[in-house]
């Protein structure tokens, strides 16, 4: 199916942008399909939606908590009428949540739960949401209908002061690879990728990771193209998990 | 230390009792030290408390709502007053919670969510309220305090229709891990046990389980051993993980 | 750099070429660098020598036995014989060696070492006569010199009367996971794949893999791609390790 | 079954004794059996044989090369002639072999085959020599008969420079869940223990490991306790692998 077809006829999600992994993915992903940019403060999606309808794409930013299970409705229904007559080819949970690294006997009940609600409740919203429309794709998609989730180092490692993070992020990867099992085989790809190393953003820009070194940061244009990567394998072949990291990083 | 004067000083909490592994536990560490069980349902307790103290033990029951803090804070308050001057040697978290099994689509929001609400808010509420006395044993515990965590086969594997338990126990393992890594250091023993075929308890007394076969089933004594085991491991070997099922158990 | 300059200057070699993996890796390799294809007997690359070398690509086969010292030191000093002047880009190692499924008592001793002689030796032998090669090409390669392997399910999980494989692909990942870490700071890229699945080539085409649903083995092109994805990957994104599957395999 | 019965009828094996685990391991099992000790240099088993055997237990001691087919034949040809009449309740297979830290490019070809020689290889022997006698103790022996293998963290992870030992160890982690999964149904608990630390042995002495802290070494003794502990869990709960690692150690 050439580009433009597809354009026509799919779009695609990516919930969890910012200036960082969120925004590369949703300008590799608007290359092909229509994109809706989820995130809570509108600040976060605004210049991306700007920047990809300028280049010709198409884009919609809708501000949504993703742990709340009326904001997500809401969102979804805004989608769906702003895309009507699309159908959903790709859905990318790429939800940080606050990263909260204390003592463990410091955490407050709220920060220890801050993890699973954006990683375990959050994703668990997102997926019903969009498992049925990735299903209904399934015949025509140009590629295997997929759901791409962000995992982290703390998706397979707790540390010490990391419980409220490595909870989220093993609940969330519990959860990815459940649904790999269930919905793999109906023909969707739910794919899970570690990220492990510091993301070469604006907000990390001054931090000297890995000495300084050059390329010691991970380029988000590089996950965003692992994740295009993924999205476009045949369905004789999924990825289910895959690592990323620095030539340089410790491992 | 002879275990009379262990009796005297210390004592021991198993949270998560009934009829299976949680009563065997009990039985097995009030051998040593008085216990205080916990569960939300009296009945769950009551006539294990009975045992034991029949015994020539001592045991008292508290009921408690793990998920919820000011339950926890309750049931605490109690039980430093039952064992007033006592100090604390072994805590086990032996919660189970809510097992669902449901295809994800019919999965509510409540139901994911209960993996987590007993796996993770609980362990985290119970850690938190048991770390600081174990700490403060450290000096004269005559083995290193332990706090020792039920798993299971889905605390390693997402599978299909098990979304809600496998991300319970998945944060459960991040968070014993991180303990492990904070706590281990201070002296404190947290151990991960993988319970990794069906328990011989008289719920699944008519369960075919591996054919039917002998043994085919795990001995919750066998379990209680082995938390035994692990809580009288010396801090120049601690085990953080062990895995146990049957000898016919496929895996 | 354009493909043109990169078939002037680099190459690529592929250790066990025959009608599956080797062949499409071959292919998909070839479209940009002249490749030289090693397997023990000749008629399992000499068709495709040809067929490269009609299509308008560059490739040589050479005659190898990876386990053996000689025979591939041979083989490396009629590479580079043949490539003189040309750098090495990227060296695939898909040795699969005898796969012999046995119970255990009945294997011989050379039956249960020929799964490391295949996947530890031979791989450390042909490591040793790439790395070198490929640390000379950091500076000027396209991208970063690359050695990619082939694993297996196997590579994870010892079975019963899997021995001899499994503790062939336990320690070709051992070795790929220690070069990772000492060569990935040199600006190698060293990937290990999971193929966790029947690959679809001629030898299987009567096998009625998963039910004999379409799409049910993984196709050897896709694999194809998949190397040229991780090889092709920018030095601050290196995949270490993947898995590959049909979407209907159990895992 | 009381000990003295256990005695008279039983006896062990341990493969890999000298001044450390093996020597304790050897000291535990023999409070029950006699047992055989195998070491290629008779040096490293006659004080613990005249240690044994002046404490009133039984023991023998066999020099052997695991990995050569004919000496651990003649070693077993010995060992079944000294205990006539008794049958293998437990075997150990602790054999280190040579520890070899190099930089990849150094590594000679007998270099980086030592770690399979000593873990795959020798493995492979010792296990085909032991699991007949052990299937024939399975109806009659006081515990499941027992493969123990020492693991360590090289087991779990490749690192650079340590190609040979982790290949080795990856080798004979995967050859234990081999055999784990092909005799635990017929009556044999194979265990897999990961060593994560340094043994506190005289070698050792001076190595100030984890800062020098009091026990920051783990205590062989300590090892050969849970070695006993795996060999006298029920067949209704094997445990098929544990980590060991002192209080204080990073992991």
């Amino acid at each position: 199916m050439a580009a433009a077809a597809a354009a026509n006829t799919f779009y695609s999600i990516v919930a969890g942008v910012g200036a960082g992994t969120g925004r590369s993915v949703a300008l590799r992903f608007a290359r092909t399909y229509p994109v809706a940019l989820l995130a809570r403060n509108p600040e976060n999606y605004e210049s991306i939606v700007r920047e990809i309808n300028a280049a010709g794409g198409k884009a919609i930013g809708v501000s949504t908590d993703v742990s709340s299970e009326s904001s997500v409705k809401n969102a979804f229904t805004e989608i769906e009428k702003e895309f009507k007559g699309k159908k959903l080819a790709a859905a990318v949970y790429n939800v940080g949540g606050k990263f909260i690294r204390k003592p463990f006997l410091e955490l407050t009940k709220d920060e220890y739960e801050a993890g699973y609600t954006a990683n375990g409740t959050g994703f668990f919203l997102f997926a019903q949401a969009t498992l049925p429309s990735l299903l209904s794709s399934v015949p025509s998609s140009p590629h295997p209908p997929s759901l791409i989730v962000t995992g982290a180092t703390a998706s397979l490692r707790g540390g010490a002061s990391m419980s409220s993070f490595a909870s989220g992020k093993f609940a969330l990867r519990a959860t990815a690879q459940s649904l790999a099992r269930e919905f793999g085989p109906q023909g969707i790809h739910v794919a899970h990728a570690i990220i492990d190393g510091v993301i070469d953003i604006p907000r990390t820009k001054e931090w000297a990771v890995n000495g300084g070194v050059e390329d010691g940061k991970i380029s988000p244009d590089a996950i965003a193209d692992s994740y295009w990567y993924l999205h476009t394998q045949p369905r004789s072949h999924f990825t289910q998990e895959l690592d990323m990291r620095p030539f340089v990083e410790k491992f």
